[in-house]
C-alpha cells in the first residue's frame, strides 16, 4: 500500500514519476482564469486564520458542508470562525471521493507542512500550527504565495466598467503578472433588471453617456483599449447555453443573414431596453448573437483569447438566491443542446475573418465531444494575422464540477482523440482563493500520470528527451505561447 | 490468472477483500425499493423449477433471450419450462460483458452452491440440482430466503389504491420489515385512457367518491396516512421526463407563478379529465407539476423519502405492448433534457419549505452530473423539521439498464466527485425476483473494490478503522438512518 | 516499460495476448462499411509516395495539419508533396494521445517494415524507404492489400445512381468480394437544392423519366434490385437526427398515423419539390420518414442490413464548405436527442413485420445506452422470414470520431452491459484509404485485451476452448453469418 499522499501521489509508475518531479514540476504557473479580488492582490494580504482563508468565500465548501447536514451559518458564515472551522473538520472525512478532499490535504501539505489528514481528532493542533504559520510565516502573504509558487501570471474576472485601478496598484509589487480579463455579461444580458443602469455605469467608465448602440460599440471599443492596456490577453463570458439567433425573420444559418434587417431590429431591441422593456427570447437571444459577433472582431483585432463557458444552470434554488446572492452554491450541470448554435456563432465570425482564438468550455461532460470536434472545424491557425496558431481553437480544461481527476482525465482523454493534446495550455484555478496553487500541481500529476502509463504500456515512445518538453508544454509554456500569440 | 468468480471476485486488492469481508458483507439488507409481490411473500412462496424462479417474470432474461435469436415462447413464456431452461443455458455463455452473466452466476452459487459456468453442457445437471433444492431446503422458501441473506427490510411498490392487505397478513410471520411504498403514478398521467377509472377504485380504497380536486386531495391524504400506518417510509415516481409548467400564461419560473390562476386551471383540467377528456400537452404538464407540488409537501409532512425514476422511454415496441403488455422488456433508455425542469420542481416544493427527502435516479447515465449537481443545491439537512438530514438529497443508485459493474462505478465517482459518497444510501435490487438479493453483494464488492483501490494507491487514508465503517455505512447503515430520518 | 507498439501492442495480460495471436488475428476481414473508391481497386492501383497515400483524401489527417498551425496546402493540398509529407511528420510527435499516431505507426509496421516513431528528423529516411517500397513491392497494389490483410469483403459506398461498372470490372480481378452499398442520402434530402436534377440522373440510371412519386418509388425498387444482383447486402443513411412525423395533423405515434392523409400529402410535398419548391420543416422530416419506411421495407425484403449512421454535423464551418466541398475535415459531433424519434421510426416498420436487420450508428457517445437498449426492443430474431438472426439490431461499431481504444472500449461495454457483445458483427474501416486495414487489427487487439483482462480477473471464465472462438466471432464470423442471412 501507497502511503497517503506521499511524494509520487497520483503517480503510478516510474515514468510518471519522472515527468512530474523532473518536468512539469519545475514549470511556472500561468493561472489564466481565476476569481482572486485585485485589492486584496494590490494590499497584499494576509489570513487571519484557517477559517477564513477557507471557507470566506468557498462555495465549493459551502456546498459539501449544507450536504453534510450543516446549518447555513457553519457553511457559508455568521458562526463564530473555530466552529465553522470544526465543522468543516468534521466533513473532510465524509469527502472521500472528492477533489476537496485531496485539495484540503494538498494545501495543508504545501501552504503549512502538516501532512496528517484533518478530521475532529486532528483539528484543533492543525487549527493551532496553520494559524500560527498564518500570522507569523511571510511566504502566507498575498505575494508570499505567488513568489513560493511561482506564478507567472494570473488572469482576473473584471466587469468592462472597472476601473481596474488595484491592478494600477498591485504593479511593480509583484512579479507576478496580474492581468484582467474582460467579462462583458452584464453587456450581453439585456433581459436581466440592471440593464439599463448597468449601461449607465458603463458609460461613465469611459467618460460617456450611451443613449445608442453606435454609443454603445464605441464604449466597449474604449475599454477593450483600456484593458489592453492594462495586459489584458482574454476575454470571458458566461453562457448558460450557446446563443445563435438574427433577426425575426432570418433562417437561423449565418449564410442567410440579412445584416441590415438585423441591425435594424437590434437597434430596437436596444432602445426599448434602455427604457427598461426587456426582450422577449427570440430578440434576447438575437440580441446576443450580435454583440458576441461584435466583440469577438474586437478579440481578434487584439489578439485576445475568447473564453466561452458553457452549460451553467446558475442559481437553481432561486430562494438561496434571494438569500445569500449568487454565487453561494447553488449552480448546478444545464444539459441544454448547444451543437448547432455554438458552430453557427464560431461560423458567422470565421467567414468574417474575425473568429479569435477561442477556449470553450462546457460544465457538462457529454458536451465534450460536440466542442472537441466543433472546435477542429476552425483550427486555421495560418488565417488571422498572418501567424500561425497551433491550437487556436482549445478545448478548456476541467471546469467547476469537473475539476477532479476524474474529470480532467476525461478532458485530457477526449481532447487527445479528438484534437491535439500536446496544443493543449492546461490547468487554471477558477479560484477565489490564494490556496488553490496546488490545483495545478494536482493537474500536472494527473497529466504526467497520463502520459507515463501510455510510455509505460508502450503505447507511445517511453522517450524523456520527447515526453519532458511535452510536459511542460502543457503545464505552462503552450499558455505563455497562446496567450502573447499575436 | 484469478479463478472465475471465486471468494475474492471483483476484489482487486488486500485492503478492498478485507474492507468487503470483514466489515461490508456483515451488514444486513435494507432493499428499500423492489417490485416483490407481496403475495408471494405472505405465502412465504416457494418455486418450482429453476425455468420459473429464473423466467417467470424477468424480462431483463427476455431481452437477452430474444436478442440471441430465440422465439417469445422461449423468452416469456409459453414453450416447456425444460426447453425454456434450456434456452437461457445457451444463452448465459453469450452474455459475457452483460451483468445477467454474474447475477446468473451469483445466484447458482449463494442459493444452490453451483459453482460451475451454465451453459448448454452443464444445463441438465444443474437443472436436476437446483430443483431439487428448490423443492427440498427451506432456505429456498421466501422467508428462509429473507433470513439467508439478512434481509432487514424490502420496499414494495404499490398503488394508492391498494388494499396492503399482503402487507398485513406477512406481518410477524418473518423478522423482514414488509414497507409498502407509494407510486402514484395513476395520478399523475391525466392523459391516460383510464384515468376517470382509476379515480373510482382510488376512492373506493377510502370509501368515497371523488367528484372534485378537493375530493381527491383528500384522498390521497387518507391514502397516504393509510400506508404510514402500514410502515410505509418512501414513495416513487416513474417520470420519462421531469414535468414543469403552471398556468398557461405564467411564466416557466416557480417565483412567477400566480397560484389562483394555477388552481383555477387544474380544476378545470381535473373536471374535463373526469369526464374522460384528455388535456393536452401544456395542460397534462401542468397537472404532474401541481400534484407532485402537492404530493412532496404531504411526503415532507410524514418524513417519507421521494423517489423520482426519470428518463425511462417506455413501450418504445408499442405492437409488443399491445401483445405482451407492459414490464415485458420493450423499455429503453431516454435522452431528453431534464435539469431546467427538474431544478425548478425541486425550487416550487423548496422554496415552500417542503421538499421532502429526494432520490433522484435516471436511466441516462449522461443525466448524472446535472442531477448530483442539482440535488446539491437543496441539501439543506438543516432545515424542514428542526433535526439535521445528512445527505437530505441522493443521487440514486445506478438503475436498470444501468446495473451493472460499469455504471455502478460511474455513478459511484459521480457522486463522489460531485457530491457526498459517505453519505449515500447504497443499493436496492428493484427486482420482482426473490433471487436478486447477491446484487447487493455485487455492489459492496464494487464499492470495496473502489475504496480499496484508492487507499492502495494512496489517495486516502488506509485506515480499516476508518474505511470499515464507511464501508457498513453506504451497504446498510445509511439507509437504515435515512429512511427512518423524520 | 514496454517496448513502443511492439507484437503485444494494447495486450496488457497473458490471456489477451493469446487470444489476439491465437485466435482473432487469424481471422479475415469484413470490411463491412468504407468509402474506397471502387475505380481504384479494379484499376488495381498503386501510389507514388507517402504524401499521395496519406494526405491525399484523408481528412481526418488534414484537421490535424490545420490543428497544428498549418496552412491549407499543406493540409488538404497544394503545396509540394514532400513538403507535405513533411508537414505530416513535424505533426505525428504532436498527436500523442490521437488514434492518427496508432494509425501512422501501424501502417508504416505493417505496410512498410519501418518501426522506429515517424517525425523531423526519421522523415527523410522514412519517405525514401516507403516511396521505395510503394513503387517496387507488389504487396502494395490494391490487390496485394487485399490479400496480404486476407480482406474477405469490403462494402463501399455508392448512390442508387450509381452504374456499379467499376464494381462489374473488378469481379474475378481479386478473390476480395467488392460489394456496392445502397445510400439513397439525395433520395431523402428532399430539401436540397439539387432534389429534381438529381431524380433526373436516379431516372436515368434505370431508364426511366421520374414524375410522380409511384415512378419514384418504381425505380427505387429496380436500383435496389439491380444493387442486389452486384452483391449487395446493406444500405446505408446519414441521418443528422433521427426524424419521425406523418402528416401535418397526425399525432407523433405510429399506431395515431391515417396512412391515406400521409400519403396525399407526401405526393404534395413530392409534386412541389419536383417543381424546385423545397418543403418545410415537418414536410420534410415526413418525407424523410416516408421514404425511410418504404426503404426499410425493401430491404427486409432483400435481406439487407439498414445502417443508420446518426448525429454528424455537417459543414460546421461553412465558408470552407464553400471552398473546398464535403467531407474535407469540417464536421464535427451533433448532440441533439434521439431516442423518441428513433425508436417511432423503428416501431413504424416494426408493426408491419418489415423492420430489416439495422446498424445503429452515433457520432456522440452519449447516444450509446439509448441506442443500444432501443434496439433491444426490436430483437426478434425469429420473426421475418422464418429463420433466427441473432442479433438482429446492432449496436454500430465506434465511429469516426470516436474510431479509438477509448471510443471502442466505451462501445463494447455499453454494449455488453446493454445488450449480447457475443453477437456484435464487428469493425469495419469507414476508410478512403487502403492503408486502413491494420484499424481492425487495432480493434480486435483492443477487444481481446478486454476479454483478456476479464478472463485475468475472474469475471469470466478463462477457457481458451471458449474465449477463442468469441474472440473470432466478434472479429469476423459474425459479420460473415449476419449479412448473408435471409
Amino acid at each position: 500500500m501507497r502511503a497517503f499522499m506521499d511524494g509520487d501521489f497520483l503517480l503510478s509508475n516510474k515514468t510518471a514519476q519522472k515527468l512530474y518531479h523532473e518536468a512539469a514540476a519545475e514549470e511556472p504557473v500561468f493561472d489564466y482564469h481565476c476569481h482572486l479580488a485585485p485589492r486584496e492582490i494590490a494590499e497584499n494580504r494576509r489570513f487571519p486564520d484557517l477559517a477564513s482563508v477557507w471557507l470566506g468565500g468557498d462555495h465549493y465548501k459551502w456546498r459539501a458542508l449544507r450536504a453534510n447536514g450543516f446549518p447555513e451559518p457553519l457553511a457559508s458564515g455568521g458562526a463564530d470562525p473555530y466552529d465553522r472551522f470544526l465543522a468543516w473538520a468534521e466533513t473532510v472525512p465524509a469527502l472521500i471521493g472528492n477533489p476537496l478532499y485531496h485539495w484540503t490535504h494538498l494545501e495543508l501539505q504545501r501552504y503549512f507542512d502538516i501532512h496528517e489528514p484533518l478530521n475532529l481528532q486532528s483539528a484543533p493542533a492543525i487549527w493551532k500550527a496553520a494559524n500560527e504559520r498564518l500570522e507569523k510565516d511571510a511566504a502566507l502573504s498575498v505575494f508570499g504565495i505567488f513568489k513560493k509558487f511561482r506564478v507567472f501570471a494570473v488572469g482576473t474576472t473584471d466587469d468592462p466598467a472597472d476601473s481596474l485601478e488595484w491592478h494600477e496598484k498591485a504593479r511593480g509589487l509583484t512579479e507576478t503578472k496580474i492581468l484582467p480579463s474582460f467579462r462583458p455579461d452584464q453587456i450581453l444580458n439585456i433581459e436581466k433588471n440592471g440593464f439599463a443602469a448597468y449601461l449607465e455605469r458603463l458609460g461613465a467608465a469611459a467618460g460617456k453617456t450611451i443613449t445608442s448602440l453606435e454609443d454603445l460599440l464605441t464604449v466597449i471599443q474604449e475599454r477593450i483599449a483600456f484593458f489592453d492596456r492594462a495586459g489584458c490577453r482574454a476575454s470571458d463570458h458566461d453562457l448558460p447555453v450557446a446563443p445563435f439567433a438574427a433577426s425575426r425573420e432570418d433562417g437561423a444559418r449565418p449564410e442567410t443573414i440579412n445584416r441590415g434587417r438585423w441591425e435594424k431590429e437590434i437597434r430596437e431591441i436596444f432602445t426599448a431596453a434602455l427604457l427598461g422593456k426587456a426582450p422577449n427570447d427570440q430578440d434576447c437571444e438575437s440580441w446576443k448573437t450580435y454583440m458576441l459577433d461584435f466583440l469577438g472582431g474586437e478579440y481578434h483585432a487584439r489578439g485576445w483569447a475568447m473564453q466561452l463557458h458553457i452549460g451553467a444552470l446558475r442559481n437553481a434554488n432561486a430562494s438561496a438566491l434571494q438569500t445569500l446572492g449568487p454565487n453561494t452554491g447553488f449552480d448546478a450541470v444545464q444539459d441544454n443542446t448547444a451543437a448547432g448554435k455554438l458552430s453557427r456563432l464560431l461560423d458567422l465570425l470565421h467567414r468574417a475573418k474575425r473568429l479569435p482564438k477561442t477556449i470553450l468550455y462546457s460544465l457538462n461532460p457529454g458536451d465534450y465531444y460536440p466542442l472537441a470536434t466543433i472546435m477542429g472545424c476552425f483550427q486555421d491557425g495560418a488565417e488571422g494575422r498572418g501567424r500561425r496558431v497551433p491550437g487556436k481553437m482549445q478545448l478548456g480544461p476541467a471546469w467547476w464540477f469537473l475539476d477532479h481527476r476524474d474529470g480532467m482525465e476525461n478532458q485530457l482523454r477526449v481532447l487527445g482523440n479528438a484534437g491535439l493534446l500536446s496544443r493543449f495550455i492546461g490547468m487554471l484555478t477558477d479560484s477565489r482563493s490564494f490556496l488553490s496553487y496546488p490545483r495545478h500541481e494536482y493537474f500536472r500529476r494527473i497529466l504526467c500520470n497520463l502520459l507515463g502509463t501510455w510510455a509505460e504500456n508502450g503505447e507511445i515512445p517511453g522517450d524523456f528527451a520527447f515526453l519532458g518538453p511535452l510536459a511542460r508544454d502543457i503545464s505552462f509554456r503552450n499558455a505563455e505561447r497562446y496567450f502573447y500569440a499575436p
